[in-house]
């Protein structure tokens, strides 16, 4: 089997820092911690770039995929708009605030970004299935790279997830597997499933192909700086659900300072959880290192994994750069959704609601400088949890045809 | 009051020629025809629209918006994929078929492009509140670009519309009013309210700002030439409510030709209807030049107009492109969403299974040459038509979170 990885050389330990061959593996060996992908970029361009595909593929420089990445049928998710939120700046009191806005991906989240970067790893590694343990929205994400693809599925997914993210991640065919338990349950099955010829020449791509998979998350941070010309924002607002996003989106960062492709400037890092599955900022607010695993109990099902993997990373990160973890009640979720559809014609699912909620909070607790420029994330589409809304999903008025019945309205 | 409508002149009859100034008018004073841009376009090149914004705004000298467009507040959609659909030509036996992913605009249907044009008459018009009558995707639309450009919203929709396209409709704010009737009694009762002085400084985008709001589809055909490389495809199906989309298309490839933007060659527009609300379809297939209007009974409620203002000229550039308008049962639009998501992974609503449907059975009927490169729209997405693909939107298995469990399901 010959492998391309593009700029991509090898696995390296995110702890110890040993390196392993390109391989469908995620754990060290030596020490048990997660694996990276480690590179070799050589000279990297913002003209190359710009020049390339409205989709992560022009991005295909910094990440472990093949030069001819796009050529080859996937979902072609990214370059998602970075909108100028000049009304919800002002409800909030910030001077310069942008949303990133990921509910435009192909599946309507932004985890069409990772699976794209797995399914090369799939296909290097000569797998024939796709699979995930999934909060809701990577499930869509796999069936329906899947199906582009040409692979296989078989997904697995908390049974209690909500009707939309159900139905979307059945209708691109392939199995779908409820599983009666939490999302960390889902996951340590997962696991076990790998170790087992059942799962023999299966790609889960956030456990064995973890490593190219979360690369993808890089892309976010790379689209940022170069829709705004090129330069880090001073602060950005992220979700938390197992924190490899937050993590990525850091390393993006910093991969452009080191190329010379943005000016070494500082920015701070903010996490966003929901309050009822709050185990990072719960560890950021109590001055731990390590993550407290918890039982998840809020409408941000997305976001609910009570043991997230890369929880220690994000901490440290927050920290470092002078961030915070702040976490919101399902009450402010929903309050935030509607006030950044109403401000900015933006429908978030609640993990938006959890990023803007979070913001708000920040904002007005002073643990962000309203004068800094500032990124808020947006990485999922309301459409999916229309629950959040749905007491007030009810036309203002149902009349008769006629303008009396609606003068009777005014 | 200075108007800026960049390119655009005048407003001109369809039926008549006569001229008009640009103002909020829709139907000609002589003769009753509608009213559309005219314009003098100048020296249009191909190199100025490709280091345009990745959004309609890339085509904004042949569109009656300002030049500064792109600056200001609104939702800039747009730019969707062309997607190379492998997986589903070889289903249906089409040697080289593109599906036109419409379901990544900002609420997830091509009407925001339609909307954005409309947001600029009202601005230049001094409207204060952006109003409609819609099907479902036309309401949301109107009420997220109204939040993001500081205008107020009042919508009408037909009572019985899809949850989900009641609640995006409602989550950006504004009033929205349901309707007990059909989508023609609302559009007959938005015509009065024009007249009325509660609708006094309202911009109706689809009547009385309908000469600049429909132009917007125009972006369609400009887009799918371009990502074809400068080059018209050789057949077309698109999906026909009041038809003025199918119109403009073949209006944009027209204007494409006549600035030698692309080459002229031949192209067959072919029109799509649900069976259950198909004047357009009976028509052409009958030989009649007018439309009979029906009361619309089928899934497909985003197309369910039963008396289609662009009906006849549906039928006149369906015959002279010699292409067809054909219609499909409740039953084949589902199974057309399944085949679509299960081979290419795109999610469409109903209003694309009525396209691919059509498209399967042009072919299966001879109608439609599978040898000549073809483009399929989709023109909006399936999370707000959940109700199409319910009977199958249940996990395969629901089990314990054990290897034995899972054994047993395979
Ligand atoms: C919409 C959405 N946002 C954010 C996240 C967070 O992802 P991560 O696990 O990388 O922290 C998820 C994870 O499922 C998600 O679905
Ligand atoms: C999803 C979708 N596709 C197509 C159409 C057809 O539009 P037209 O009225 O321009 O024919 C509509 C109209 O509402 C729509 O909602
Ligand atoms: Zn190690
Ligand atoms: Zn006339």
């Amino acid at each position: 089997m010959s492998l391309d990885f593009g700029p991509a050389t090898a696995l390296s330990c995110r702890e110890c820092g040993a390196r392993y061959p390109l391989g469908p593996n995620f754990a060290c060996v030596e020490c048990f911690g997660p694996l990276e992908a480690a590179y070799d970029f050589g000279d990297v361009k913002r003209s190359d770039i710009e020049s390339g595909p409205a989709s992560i593929w022009r991005y295909r420089s910094l990440l472990p995929v093949p030069a001819d990445v796009a050529s080859k049928p996937n979902m072609n998710p990214g370059w998602t708009p970075l909108v100028k939120a000049g009304n919800l700046g002002r409800a909030l009191g910030l001077k310069s605030l942008y949303v990133k806005d990921d509910s435009g991906n192909p599946t309507h989240s932004f985890k069409d970004r990772v699976v794209a970067i797995a399914v090369e790893a799939a296909r290097n590694f000569g797998f024939h299935t796709l699979s995930c343990s999934s909060t809701g929205n990577l499930a869509g994400a796999v069936t329906a790279a899947a199906a582009r693809a040409g692979l296989d599925a078989c997904v697995f997914i908390p049974a209690g997830l909500e009707q939309a993210k159900i139905a979307m991640a059945r209708v691109f065919g392939g199995r779908l597997i409820g599983i009666e338990g939490t999302y960390d349950e889902v996951n340590r099955f997962c696991s076990e499933l790998i170790g087992d010829p059942m799962g023999d020449k299966w790609g889960f791509v956030n456990v064995n192909l973890r490593p190219y998979y979360a690369e993808g998350s890089k892309t976010l941070a790379y689209e940022i700086a170069e829709q705004l010309g090129w330069r880090l924002p001073e602060q950005i607002v992220i979700p938390i659900a197992s924190g490899s996003q937050l993590t990525k989106i850091d390393k993006g960062f910093k991969e452009l300072i080191r190329l010379g492709l943005v000016d070494d400037a500082p920015y701070k890092v903010f996490g966003a959880q929901a309050l009822g599955c709050s185990p990072v900022s719960a560890a950021y607010k109590a001055g731990h290192d390590v993550v407290q695993p918890v039982k998840p109990d809020t409408i941000a099902k997305s976001l609910a994994i009570g043991n997230p993997a890369d929880g220690p990373y994000v901490l440290d990160i927050a920290r470092r750069t002078g961030g915070a973890v702040e976490d919101v009640t399902d009450a402010e979720i929903v309050a935030a959704i509607k006030l950044l559809a109403s401000t900015e014609g933006i429908f978030a699912e609640t993990a938006g609601g959890v990023t803007v909620g979070v913001l708000k909070k920040l904002v007005e607790t002073g643990q962000l400088d309203p004068e800094a420029e500032t990124v808020v994330l947006n990485t999922g589409d309301g459409l999916k949890t229309l629950d959040a809304v749905a007491a007030d999903a009810q036309p203002t008025a149902v009349i008769r045809p006629s303008l009396d019945a609606f003068r009777a309205t005014v």
